[in-house]
């Protein structure tokens, strides 16, 4: 099997369909790309788009729709709901298969260099390929907007990552990076007192303690009267799902109460899920090529 | 993600390479069919190929390689080692995805009724696509080979299920049938007392009262000193991996003793692995779609 790398770039355009469709066109033409979902919100005015591929059509596909989108969206005229500070706002990638974070973290310094150089826009770099400390989180990268940052890009600690130090005219900026496939799952417990799923998600999540890469709440499903620990997993190679599960069920056990149940919501890697069949049965020496299907 | 079927024909040639590549070509040549393995074994004077595609391709390149076994191979000159009646010996279907074994039964009826009307060889069905009991086992439909079925196929009982009830001249008799995929599955223990391993492979085979798709025996590790349970699971859906898991895990503890590893020896088909997860993680409502890889 080919390596395999995810892309979910957003543009500032969530309503005006011919803008939209000519962006997505420069997705589909790059061959070996395959585009999984669009959603455009008009009250964001915003279009989130996914795309897979190996990592260099996926980059050629990330570059082309970058470009088409300062081609046509023009952030003089942007109004939404939404966060941003550019035509392209956002584009992280994702490592699916045969990939690590590393290699995403060097895709995406690629493609920032090429948007500074190629296109004139500032590019800042995020998560997992922030070069500074401070630009790890979105909202810090973000932080004045569009309007805000095309006075603040002069000072030196708001200096783009690539490209120059002054917002493209009509493009803005972007901001590029690498995470890893988020998985959003859910812990049933045999109980409908809230509290103590509340207890059990501060147990688990990295801001009391927790793991690292965790991120949980404890929530009441109304309608059928049971306590849920609901858990954002940021990276299921550094905290996989059978230590998390695992470590609940003890935690639970302390009040008396079991797991009744769990949910993957969404996506989920196969890899995954091969980590967690590889753990319970204790497998020695297991490689995924042994996977039927990835022979094909 | 598309139905997927494997096919391992084996074919009474292991020595003539010219013969065996003109077979291979017909398996190579249909569009959709990826040729997977050969194993040419010249004792046996015997080859056994693995591909797989699509139902309808993989039983258009079936029916192909075996209309080229019947122009090429002589069973009247055939030695070996191997019990064989016909130059197509065997040919099992099984499914590896979105298709059910009973959907293996309906293709290896109709390849049977194709091979005995346009290449007028006798064929017997076998396993899942047995028409009577008595030839579900191998052995039991081979009884006699080649040179003892020219005069058994007269017999009532040794009626062809399709085709003419005499020998084609040349290429003889061939069985087709339906199988699941067999998983070769081993359990080591921590133990060096392999009288122990034998006790818990009788705990958990068919033959014994255990599990009905489970076969199993006690054997030595001498290089590592450690007894394991070897294992054949020879239809993953009716037992299941976690379920023989759990039951060598609970009859080890009553002798003091644990599991101290697993192997899945060779090809493992994912839905095997997706089962594992599912069952540990306590999941509700998991689909396969939900798996990244499947939508690709």
């Amino acid at each position: 099997m080919s390596k395999l790398v995810e892309c979910v770039p957003n543009f500032s355009e969530g309503r005006c369909r011919e803008t939209i469709d000519a962006i997505l066109d420069e997705v589909k033409k790059v061959a070996g790309v395959k585009l999984l979902n669009v959603q455009s919100d008009s009250s964001h005015n915003r279009t989130v788009v996914t795309f897979v591929g190996e990592p260099a059509a996926v980059k050629e596909a990330a570059f082309a729709s970058c470009a088409k989108a300062a081609e046509l969206i023009d952030m003089e005229q942007h109004h939404g709901a939404h966060p941003r500070i550019g035509a392209t706002d956002v584009i992280p990638f994702i490592p699916v298969r045969e990939t690590s974070l590393d290699e995403c973290v060097e895709l995406a310094n690629e493609l920032g260099r090429e948007i500074g150089e190629k296109l004139n826009i500032p590019v800042y770099m995020y998560e997992a390929a922030a070069k500074r400390s401070d630009r790890k989180n979105l909202p810090d990268v973000r932080k004045g907007q569009y309007e805000g940052l095309k006075i603040a890009i002069r000072e030196p600690e708001r200096k783009p990552d690539y490209g120059p130090a002054k917002m493209h005219p009509r493009a803005g900026a972007t901001v590029v990076g690498a995470r890893q496939f988020l998985i959003a799952y859910n812990i049933n417990l045999s109980t409908s007192d809230v509290k103590i799923a509340k207890k059990i998600a501060n147990n688990i999540r990295e801001a009391k303690g927790g793991f690292k890469y965790c991120r949980a709440m404890g929530v009441m499903l109304e309608e059928r009267n049971v306590a849920q620990v609901t858990i954002n997993m940021i990276n299921y190679e550094g905290t996989p799902l059978h230590r998390v599960f695992e470590t609940v069920k003890n935690e639970a056990a302390r009040y008396g109460i079991n797991i009744i149940g769990s949910e993957i919501v969404g996506l989920v890697p196969m890899q995954a899920l091969i980590d967690t069949a590889d753990y319970y049965l204790r497998l020695e020496g297991f490689d995924r090529k042994q996977v039927m299907e990835e022979n094909i």
